[in-house]
């Protein structure tokens, strides 16, 4: 959706919340948060999310999640040592893939600092060949889908 | 452009190439290069050609560059000690803003791995309010310019 | 000391802790904390201290600690997503040095998974040479003392 | 041994050169290469030559090196987009364990900017139980010895 309506996304629009500390080496020669590290956190939250709540485990499941797309809106700068609410929600769930949106936003304010998302295409760990998702990861995604029609 | 286009994208579809070696860190623990790291690449080479290049000095120059928008969509793995050839053009040229593609290739092979970008809006070092980027930035990036018509 | 004694460390003998969580591409492609990761986690809980107990601000304050030289022990494998206690104290405080000890405990265990530290010289932000810090940072600095005899 | 000692290493006095290109990310706000960044270098060169010169394959080789102590001394500031050389040798050589040694040098210059290395022990890579190198890694690692008195 346009930005302008990203900006407007409120921790309560998303399902799933996790704080996050940010770290010295965050903050680029600009004195704010590298446009890489967002990236870092959404990496964070869903894994922590697909790990903790959906049973994966990245060393032994047969199928695990590879990113093939991913993106980001940055709309105010965050610096070291600012603590962050990481917001989790799922935009999209197919068959082997799945499309989740990530806020980010500084504690303490209502609006995101930024909004980005990846997608997700579940693979056979071994053969890395496209493979349906695991019953327990496709219902703990379901769990924070979103179906508000006008996102995405 | 769709996936299928930016897949078909060759080195001479770009102005710029870098060759960057990976880190034993840059792999997860999917022992591929983690999606992040692609754009903590696509900062390298951009801001090694405006220092380079463009006479951009990033403690010193009264107009800095901040990302406001980026993306990448992944074609095939990568995986340290892969030696890669980062290659960068401009899409679009605004008055304080302009648009980056970057390809990622690996060496000795012909399609991208990857293919991503982001949009740089210049500011004011101070104020980081938005301003004109330098003649002599413009003056490099246009260098770089791609004008094919059918891209983005 | 010898590093029977650092694993031997628990969280009563620093003076100052933080939790902090890890992230996806913290581990490295053995699926554990990777070493590095370590040191920009000293680098966090070190530069928290000075900025929000010492009146530290990076891009203003006229004197700046600068790393000159750092080491770690490492005693058992940490994993993403486990959360960690970051506990720090100060073995020896100079004029214009400070050399600093850092615990990692994972959450839940007693034991330091690793002990490592640094020490920062203190130099004046421009110039870069060697200066006394300031009298707040000393103060801070002060109250993480750690003089039991033994210890480094 | 001494920190003057370090300072007067020569890339002579290493066995395997590999050139590293900085990155934007590796400056902190200090607009230095991070501390940190360092040891993802030492991992770097090792694993390279580990895997290039002495059959190692991460994924697949029955041992595996882990990282049980490490240390930097830091000597000359380095910045993006500084090229590196990065040397490596080898200090002491064991029957399950190995401790290198790298320094990092500024292209153009003959001082090193920082040295330090780390001690790698051999491990099953299922069980991670201490065990013996393997005859290719053992090899491998020989060819970097250096016995010159003094050193370490």
């Amino acid at each position: 959706m346009p930005e302008s309506n990203l900006k407007a996304l409120r921790r309560t629009d998303f399902e799933y919340t996790l704080p996050y500390r940010t770290r010295w080496s965050d903050n680029d020669q600009y004195s704010h948060i590298n446009n890489s590290i967002y990236y870092h956190l959404f990496d964070s939250i869903v894994n922590t999310y697909l790990i903790e709540s959906c049973g994966q485990e990245p060393q032994k499941s047969p199928s695990i999640g590879l990113v093939v797309s991913s993106w980001c809106e940055f709309f105010a700068p965050l610096s070291f040592p600012d603590i962050l609410d990481l917001c989790l929600c799922v935009k999209r769930l197919g068959r082997s893939s799945v499309t989740y949106e990530i806020g980010v936003f500084k504690q303490g304010s209502d609006s995101p600092a930024a909004v980005g998302g990846y997608t997700h295409v579940f693979v056979d760990s071994q053969s890395r060949q496209s493979t349906a998702m695991s019953p327990a990861v496709r219902s703990g995604l379901e769990a924070l889908l979103v179906t508000v029609t006008g996102k995405l």
